[in-house]
Parts: structure tokens; C-alpha cells; sequence
């Protein structure tokens, strides 16, 4: 398990967007991108999903990008840099300018956390960008909370999205999704880069999906640092989360409490926590989510007593690029022939592969969006 | 007024903490500061409030910050830049770091919005510290919400504090105290750098407090651009707080939705906005809070109908090294003497001003914490 986390981790940094770079004159239709700061023109991504900067910067000698395959900076006679990407995929990325040899956020940009650091990202509009775009519906609520944690002898965030219309009838009890981000992230990926409230609020406006709340808090708990994850050991987190988290929350929300109403998942590293932590606490966790982040085997199955019983939901997911040409599916299994295996043992198990993307954010908003709709559905014809 | 506010506005970007640079070698005891990032060393802070900076930029020719009166930045034969900063007023500042002309964030510290930019800040930790720290007390919740504007066309963020318990006694109403930035920031400085939400948890685990409904939005809604608010027209953010926001704020949260239990403060612009707004709506407002922007003279309280029997409370602060030698204060009037005048005239006036601060964050964390105590207490008796 040790090893197959690991090179599902280092993978996960290496595994980029495929495109040619400067084949021809990029496009020349350049928008500025959604994840700028406000009144800001760059950066600018044009319908190839090219990234274009400008970096003021009168006495450097060189200025780049971290996409790699990027076009040479030039300088104007103004001191002003600017350079543009390989097409990429559609979705988030993170990245960094390098100024003389500096690692550097970009002014332009807004900030997010990723690659154990907050700083710079950019999002190349999708084409089903619709599904966690802002809209005029009903919205829920992203709460910060601080809770206590014994083992940690701090109090820790967690950030809850409670459901529209939750502080309403008071009488309503909601299912719980513990929702992890990956290696090097934390609790505000999900919120702020993935979008998960809006792409709840949406569902639900739609009908889509069943109203529940949403736990996310930081995963790497076992303080793990950059280069690898080697001594990682899930019982530090998973006492955060299931002795000290799940008990505050149960506690200070309107939650159903039973196992058939409590589910996890995570992408990347939160995908591995979450199958851990699930099949060792199948009293607490019916439905299961693996986002880029694993599988679940009839050696598992079989291997986890009162499997068949307990879980309610098996839910696996990958980019098409992640399982195109890539070897990290295959680690635990191949994801497919897994879920299959599964189906045909009678147990409910999903899988979806996201198009044209890799291990990146597009993929992990477009899995909560395919198993928002088939979370607590089961247990309600259990009850 | 607009003359008045454009010089309150553009002093508050010169106003600065006083010290001597490079009189003597600083202190050799660094610590990280309190605002990097996690595992970040630098920046660091000394005791006699200086910060000291690391970039590591191997190609450079020159690096600074954008502290004035820093030391020269040196590069060793690594590459990596050091240089620090004069003594620093205790409490929190924005900066931002110069490579070769470029002026980028630090990528060692976490960003806050501020100067109309995300970009770096930096905590020089202040001797009452503890009134803003992270304890094991009963937390509030800071929430996110997203609220329909007609006027703006948009749904439009704000951040709502709840107070510890708010979740439990259904039957149990609050007070609302709407709480404003400044210019060039926007609704997240409140609960992130001005630590808002800790304040007040921290306050009424003492017991110091009522407990109250904290909402902050962005106050900028008339698109002021950097340079200037010329045009500064106050209707349009009246329009939105006033018809849009309170309105959902009562119909979505368990509000106590009459006059003398809804307050308004705001700090530098957010100061002037208060001032405007609650004079214009004295139906609405009955507690007024002004920190480092303006103060109401007794003028303010003849011109305007119905001052005396509305308004149950007018706090007045500043940092003392505003009003020390700056002008600003007494466009308007001198504070102190407004507020004497204000007493003699038989209204709840108060004046604060915060020991060896200016025109930033800290001064406005002790304003939050000064003026929460008075809040909503001569209502009770009014009842």
C-alpha cells in the first residue's frame, strides 16, 4: 500500500495535458481568464486554450512560465514580458513565473493551494463549465468552522457546506459527504478551486441530487512534506476524522447519524485515504468515492469483513488521460475490470472516466457532479 | 464630503509607522512570521519589529521590498536575497517584493486582499496579541454566502459571522452588526487579517460581549478604480446593503430585524460609508461605529432629523499615530472634541484611540474589540 501511494503521488506531479507547442501562430481571440484578480486583463486564454502573461519586468534577462513546451518570453521596449502555453487541457492548473531565477506567483492571478504552496493558477473555460458556473438559485452556505482536536491539541478548520435551505425546517436531518483534497492541497481546494458548493447548488436547483452536507478539512494530518509520503500512516488522520471530526459535526449539524447517510470520498491521496479509512470503519461509511485515486478489488472485498453488507455505493473515477497512456490505474488493479468484478458480485459500483482531461481539477468537479446524484439514494430504499 | 473622503483615502496610503533604518544591527533574534505559509522560515520577524526577507533569485540584479527605509537586499553565492525592513508598528502589513523591476508577491507568505490587490502580508506579533489568538474556546461560524442582487445583476458574496450556539436555541434571535473594509480591500479582510471572528469568540467566552450577527460585504460596489473616488457615489452600495442585504439577512438568519438592534461600522472608507449610510437611514441604524474614518460632529447631529432619539451609540477611533501628527483626523472635525461635544449633548459617544498604532489592521482589531462590548447593551435597557 506504502509503495503503490507513493507512485500514485509522484505520478500525480508529472502527468500533464498533451498539446504541441508553437506549431503554428497561436489564436488570435485572447480573453482574459476567470481566475484573474479583478480589473486584471492578464492572463489571457484564447479558444486553442492557450495561457497568455505579462510580466512587468524592466531589468530582468529572463522571465518564464512552469508549463513546460511554453513560448520564449520576450520583452517590449517597456520593460513588459510575454510569453503563452501549449494548448491545455480544459480546466484548472496550477503554475508558477520564474523572473531571473525566482519562483513567483503571478501578480495577476488569484491564489490557490496546491503543490504544498498557495499561489498561482489559471482556468482554461470548459465546455461544461455551465455545471459550476455561478447561477441565480437558491445557494448554500460554505461555513468555516473551528473544531476541537484532542490529538492534535489544536482546534482545526473545517470548511461545511450546508445545503439551500437547510437553516429552514428545523426538523430536517441530511446525510453527510466527507469530501478529501489531494497531496499537497488542503480544506480549501474543494471549496474554492473545485467549486463544490456551486456544483450542489446547481444539482439541486436541478433536482439532480439529494440534498446533504459536505465536511472537507485538511487531510495531511500526518504532516507529510514535500518529496514524498513514505512514513505516511492513515491513523493520524483517520482519528482526526472519525474520532474527532465526524463526532463534532454529528453534534453541531442537523446530521442522520446511521451509517447509510455517511459517505467519503477524495481525490489523488484523498481517494487512498478514503478507501482506507472507509474499509476500516465500514459501521461508519456506506458510500465510497475514488477520484484518481485507486480502486476497490474483490481482493478488497473480500479481504474487508461485511463488505457486501455495509457499503451501499462503490464510485470510481479517472481522467480519460490519467487511463489513456498512463500506468497509475493499474496499480490496485485496472479501475474498469475492478468495477465490473463488482457489478457482477452484486455490489453498486460506478465508473466514469472524465473526457480529455488528466489528473487535474476538471476531472475531480466532474466526479463530485457524477456521484452527487447517486449519493444516499440506495439507503433511502433501505430505511 | 467627497474632498473630505478623497484626502482621507489618499493619506491613508502615506500614513506609515515611524522608525529608524539601519541605526544599528538588528536584533539577532528572528522568528518566522506568524503569516507565512506553513513550513515557510521566512519572512522573520525580530523584537524590535523588524522583518527579514529570503528570494531566492540566482539570476537578479536587484531585489528589494516595498517597505521604505529597508536595508539593502544582499545576495550570497547562492543567489538567495536577504534584506530587512526598519522597526515595524506591532500588527499586520501588506507588502510586496521587487525583482528586477518586477513587483511580485513573496512567495513565502500567504496572501490577503488589500492595495486592490491579493498579494503578501506580514504579522509583527503585538504585545495584545492574545485578544485575537486561536483559543479553546467556543468558536463562531464564518460563513459564505452568496446573496441575489438586483441592482448589480449578480449574486453577490458576503461573509456572515454566527456566534457560538447559534445553531442550538431555534428560538433565540440576534442583534446584526454590519461591518465594512476599506478602500482598495474587500469582504474577506474582516474575517481574515482582521481576525474578526476569533475576536469575538474570544470576547464572549469572557463573557465581554452580547452575542451579535457579524456581516461583511464588499463595500466597493460603485467600481471605484485605483487613484482616486472622485466619482465616489455612495448609492449604490446603499442600494445593495440596504435593500438587498439586510433584507436577506433577516429573512435567512434569526435576526433581531428592528432599529436598535442593527449597528454598522466600517473602517477608513468603510468609516465614511457608515457615516453616510446610517445618517440616511436612521430607521434602520441605531449603533455607529467609525474607526480611522471621520467622526460625527455635533453639525452632523443638528442636519440630521431624529439624530438624538435613533442613535443609541457613536464610537470613534483611531490609531495614535494618526492623529498624532496627521491632518486627517480633523477634516472634519477634531474626534476627541466631536466627541465631548456629542457626551455634553447627551449622546452614547465614545473615543478610542489605539496606543502606537496607524492607519492599519491593528488599529481596527482593537476598534472591533472595543467597540463589541458597547454593542446593543443601551437597547436592552431601552426595551
Amino acid at each position: 500500500m506504502f509503495l503503490r501511494l507513493h507512485v500514485l503521488l509522484c505520478s500525480a506531479l508529472l502527468v500533464g495535458s498533451i498539446g504541441l507547442a508553437q506549431d503554428a501562430a497561436p489564436v488570435d481571440d485572447w480573453k482574459p481568464a476567470f481566475t484573474n484578480q479583478n480589473g486584471k486583463e492578464y492572463p489571457q486564454v484564447n479558444s486553442e486554450g492557450r495561457v497568455r502573461f505579462r510580466v512587468v519586468a524592466p531589468l530582468a534577462t529572463s522571465v518564464s512560465c512552469s508549463f513546460r513546451d511554453s513560448s520564449e518570453f520576450v520583452k517590449d521596449d517597456q520593460g513588459v514580458w510575454t510569453g503563452y502555453t501549449r494548448k491545455l487541457d480544459e480546466g484548472f492548473h496550477y503554475y508558477t513565473i520564474n523572473i531571473d531565477g525566482a519562483e513567483v506567483p503571478d501578480p495577476n492571478s488569484k491564489y490557490f493551494f496546491g503543490a504544498m504552496r498557495w499561489g498561482s493558477g489559471v482556468e482554461v473555460p470548459a465546455n461544461d463549465k455551465s455545471f459550476y458556473a455561478l447561477k441565480n438559485v437558491p445557494h448554500g452556505q460554505m461555513r468555516e468552522v473551528l473544531f476541537p482536536s484532542a490529538s492534535t491539541k489544536t482546534d482545526r478548520r473545517a470548511f461545511i457546506y450546508t445545503p439551500p435551505g437547510y437553516d429552514g425546517d428545523q426538523k430536517k436531518r441530511y446525510p453527510v459527504l466527507y469530501l478529501q483534497h489531494g497531496w499537497g492541497e488542503n480544506e480549501y481546494g474543494w471549496s474554492v478551486q473545485g467549486h463544490a458548493g456551486l456544483i450542489l447548488d446547481n444539482l439541486l436547483a436541478e433536482g439532480k441530487a439529494k440534498p446533504f452536507i459536505v465536511v472537507m478539512t485538511y487531510g495531511m494530518t500526518n504532516d507529510v512534506r514535500p518529496g514524498g509520503i513514505g512514513g505516511f500512516d492513515i491513523s493520524h488522520f483517520e482519528t482526526v476524522l472519525v474520532k474527532e471530526l465526524i463526532p463534532y459535526v454529528d453534534s453541531n449539524f442537523r446530521t442522520l447519524i446511521d451509517q447509510p447517510n455517511r459517505a467519503m470520498a477524495g481525490l489523488s491521496m484523498g481517494g487512498m485515504e478514503t478507501k482506507m479509512i472507509t474499509l476500516r470503519n465500514l459501521d461508519k461509511f456506506s458510500h465510497i468515492g475514488l477520484f484518481s485515486g485507486g480502486s476497490i478489488s474483490m481482493e478488497d472485498v473480500n479481504n474487508t469483513e461485511g463488505f457486501k453488507e455495509h457499503v451501499k455505493l462503490v464510485f470510481v473515477s479517472y481522467g480519460s488521460k490519467e487511463v489513456g497512456g498512463g500506468q497509475r490505474p493499474r496499480r490496485g488493479g485496472d479501475p474498469e475490470a475492478n468495477t465490473k468484478a463488482l457489478q457482477e458480485a452484486g455490489i453498486n459500483s460506478h465508473y466514469y472516466v472524465s473526457p480529455e482531461t488528466a489528473h487535474e481539477w476538471q476531472t475531480w468537479r466532474r466526479s463530485l457532479h457524477q456521484i452527487a446524484p447517486l449519493l444516499f439514494t440506495a439507503s433511502v430504499g433501505v430505511e
